[in-house]
């Protein structure tokens, strides 16, 4: 029996606020120079919210009940699903995030934040399927050569048909040097294929016309490793030269996976046996590529991560703004459990981080706006790891603890809420795993520039120190005090990792613990802003004192830790 | 298709370690008086480890796959479940932890703690079976008067008939003064008892001749409230003068849950239309009883926990000996991904925490076996809602972290490292929420003798510290150092939630935070213990030296957060 998918409200006041009033100025205006302002960003949200809301939401337990069936070698994708995806497409809102340059309406990332959270949080399993083909948006743009961006770009941003991401093999899961699917000239201009891949995401369905495989395979005579790798596309049917579709190319779907949640996405083992494919870039650079897709998918894995933690958090928030029980501490006569004290703890553990990430991924998504600032994108991609490391493992734990805000309902399926709890837990896993993020962050972004950029960040922070310390609000003030505390353990602990430069196993070692400390103070500092913002409002809503509220907690709460993460750091690797 | 489970090893040798060297002696002997050593514990759990492993072990994935079904209004346990249970029953397992009063074997419950780990992790859905009908034991020992002993006690204890507990009903969860199910005279002795319990455990099955419900209920003119309850038993099939089975009583299996895990475990919605029931001590006395058997659950949960943990530990640590990948910093030609740095702190932090938990409940045991000394009840009283809490918020915890080990394979339900990660999440929510457990900690065990009870457990923490602070061991001096910090973080919270005694909402605030600081301090208590054992021995081998390697780490990663979590129970309530 399906659980009823959970109501989901998207939460499009708050980025009003984030637009309008945390980052220094309309955040929508800076990235468009003025053709788009924050009202419009807004409106756009409200328009996604509503269709993610009526449309996708809706199919979020359906997605989990029914899964994907392989009915003579095709998937089929649930109930609803390939109607949902047509109304998307049909509404636009494929292009809509895809790049100007590769014909697509361009919105700001600031706006794509917000649209990653709203659909994900809408359905996860099925979001993921334009979120792959976005990335493979991104990686045809910046390399591939006019032929393969004329037959398959205007598709893709089109949504008529979608891209996949295919690196894995049962061999070579992180270590990519060890993929041996092969691609040989075909002598024409195209490749031939030949391999085995696994856990593609979205790599069979019947959503779409068509499906777009980028693939990493080795060409004869590449060197080992992954300097060996090219970047080929293979499309489920081939393409006619007038566009229209032609056979089926010799990629069979083996077996769809049984997987512990999002159960409406298929993970599919695909088989290459000679299939047609042609390069993208140059041969040998097919990292480089998949790099762009893979980044891009790994900041929309962090948008999935507050997603759908913000799912779970408003489903357990509804169930215990309802559920009545007996009386507690300051509650003698009875009150809905939300009253109870460690039920409000668990629903601010939940509300206070989630707040947090949210202005992160906008504070991100701001920065690759204006990119052309000189320091931008280097800060812009060392939050990428942190986002995506801090959410995912965040979600998991939100839903875990969503769980527990239902008692022993929670365990039950038809509650809805273990969805979340099985469907979090991939994200932690998939575009890289949590250590791999911290190892990015640790060793490319941090190390390699004797933690310069990790400075810059704490500078940040501290400027927002600055302007909370000498407030008369005393959550501003303890909010203050706390990241400088934070900030200062931070700086310890990247002293240590800079120092661990000829000891790459202890860096390694801590490397999570790393990622997760910097997380912290990446969330107090945005906590900080908020609080600043909320406090040049005349007089308080409900809004500003749950900010306030939401600001104390993370810092008691989290903030706290800081100093205990830099000690695990410091401590390399044991034994 | 159900995954293959994984073999289970256990970890006997770990238990003679703890029963011989960690807690001053031969804890065994201690217990029995001399009628049984350390020697013949052991020898009882590689009895029963090789029973849980051939026998109960390969049937987790089965119950998992197979779960429960109702037939014609009769649930069947999945397939070779009655036949494990039977011969469970045969080798005398569930009499050999019954205590002597009752007619069992009465082992010590320094043994029982190895029990439960074993049986919990060779099958948890399948061990609550006899965990359960053991509370029901203990009960009617304390509570039943001689009629009531006479025909069940016997049979509970020789397993032929097994045990559950009814307490929960659709408007009343925690707050079980809010229970309707009502129990009236019958004139003859017995009572006829109407109503509706839920989310009970094996509340019907097929594996024993008759079940022997334990039910709250509410008498004729009984005050509201907690006050007005009464207990009693009332059997699935009604039981003649000369003990054989009559007819069916009026309980139906109106249905068994559809959950996130432990399938194999039957939960059921239970009819009490006018059942025969026979009343357990006084009536209004209800509560006293079903606590001794909710005790006996607790304490059993916290054997589930570490069971549960330990399973997956030995499933992740399995999967990353065995596979391999590429080269990482200090292992250049590739290696089984359990010499990568990141995956290694992931099983270290598995390991060193199971293994405080482990030797927790080993000391746990000891108390209530020297019961006698004075002190020891309350000290035992006080830990078992930390064990509780602990091993099952890190059951959850490590099995998560096992998922994660495996990568995407942790993601696909055949690899069995996600049914761990099901399974878990109900533990910190049964026998009494993670919250209930802490409000008891704080409210009854520690607010209401002015912190004594705490004070006198830091007190032997500090005495371990001693035996360590001087000695030549880096591990143990750095051990000593941490356990010390830890301590005096854990003294001030103390303080504090001793101070919160007039503002209780402040207290059940942070409650859980306060648990999980006394958890930690135990947990390096414990390890603190470990390592002086281990620095007795002349010489050291490999369990030698992974016990100084997880001392190291849990003092690392997981002393280090006890600052913090003083810092926020000091906070209070937020906002």
């Amino acid at each position: 029996m399906a659980a009823q998918s959970s109501p989901y409200t998207p939460p499009v006041a708050e980025y009003g606020f984030l637009y309008r009033e945390v980052f220094g100025g309309d955040v929508v205006a800076r990235a468009t120079s003025g053709a788009l302002s924050a009202d419009d960003a807004v409106d756009v949200l409200e328009a996604a919210g509503d269709f993610a809301a009526e449309v996708i939401a809706p199919l979020n337990a359906i997605g989990d009940a029914e899964g994907t069936v392989v009915v003579d070698g095709d998937a089929r994708t649930a109930p609803g699903f390939k109607e949902a995806y047509a109304a998307l497409v049909e509404a636009g809102w494929v292009a809509a995030e895809a790049p100007e340059s590769a014909g697509g309406e361009g919105l700001p990332a600031v706006v794509q934040a917000g649209l990653g959270e709203i659909w994900n949080a809408a359905n996860p399993a099925l979001a993921l399927c334009w979120m792959l083909t976005h990335g493979q948006i991104h990686a045809l743009d910046a390399y591939a050569g006019d032929e393969v961006r004329e037959t398959y770009l205007a598709r893709l941003v089109e949504g008529s048909w979608t891209g996949t991401m295919n690196l894995t093999e049962p061999q070579a899961g992180t270590d990519l040097g060890a993929i041996r699917t092969t691609a040989t000239p075909n002598g024409d201009g195209s490749w031939s294929i030949t391999g085995q891949k696994i856990f593609i995401t979205w790599g069979d369905h019947d959503v779409a016309e068509n499906i777009v495989h980028l693939v990493l395979a080795r060409t004869p005579d590449a060197p080992a490793g992954a300097k060996g790798l090219s970047l080929f596309v293979a499309p489920k049917f081939l393409v006619e030269p007038d566009g229209s579709l032609g056979a089926r190319n010799a990629v069979t779907t083996v077996s769809v996976e049984h997987k512990l949640g999002i159960h409406g996405s298929p993970t599919c083992v695909l088989a290459y046996d000679g299939a047609t494919g042609y390069l993208v870039g140059e041969v040998g650079g097919g990292l480089a590529g998949m790099f762009v897709m893979m980044n891009s998918a790994r900041l929309g894995m962090g948008h999935q991560g507050i997603g759908l933690a913000e799912r779970a958090y408003q489903q357990a928030s509804a169930y215990a703004t309802a559920r009545l029980q007996g009386p507690v501490p300051g509650r003698p006569d009875g009150t809905a459990i939300a009253e109870h004290p460690d039920v409000r703890r668990l629903l601010l553990s939940m509300s206070s981080s989630i707040s947090a990430m949210r202005a992160l991924a906008v504070y991100v998504g701001d920065l690759f706006d204006r990119a052309d600032d000189a320091d931008n994108p280097q800060l812009a991609e060392f939050f990428v790891p942190i986002l995506k490391g801090w959410a995912s493992e965040e979600a998991v734990r939100i839903a875990s603890d969503g769980i527990q805000v239902h008692g022993g309902m929670g365990f039950i399926e038809e509650t809805g809420a273990a969805q979340h709890y099985r469907d979090a837990r991939i994200i932690p896993i998939y575009e890289g795993t949590t250590a791999i993020q911290s190892n990015d962050l640790v060793g490319r972004k941090t190390v390699r520039n004797q933690g310069e950029t990790a400075r810059r960040m704490f500078d940040l922070a501290r400027a927002a120190v600055a302007t909370l310390a000498g407030s008369d609000e005393p959550v501003a003030r303890r909010t203050a005090e706390r990241l400088e505390r934070a900030v200062a353990a931070a700086d310890r602990a990247t002293v240590a990792v800079v120092g661990f430069g000829a000891s790459p196993r202890d860096a390694h070692a801590v490397s999570v613990d790393y990622l997760w400390l910097l997380a912290l103070v990446a969330g107090g500092w945005m906590h900080a802003l908020i609080v600043a913002a909320t406090l040049a409002h005349d007089g308080r809503d409900a809004d500003d004192e749950r900010r306030l509220t939401e600001a104390d907690f993370f810092g008691a709460h989290q903030l706290a830790h800081a100093h205990a993460l830099a000690e695990s750091v410091a401590a390399g690797e044991i034994g």
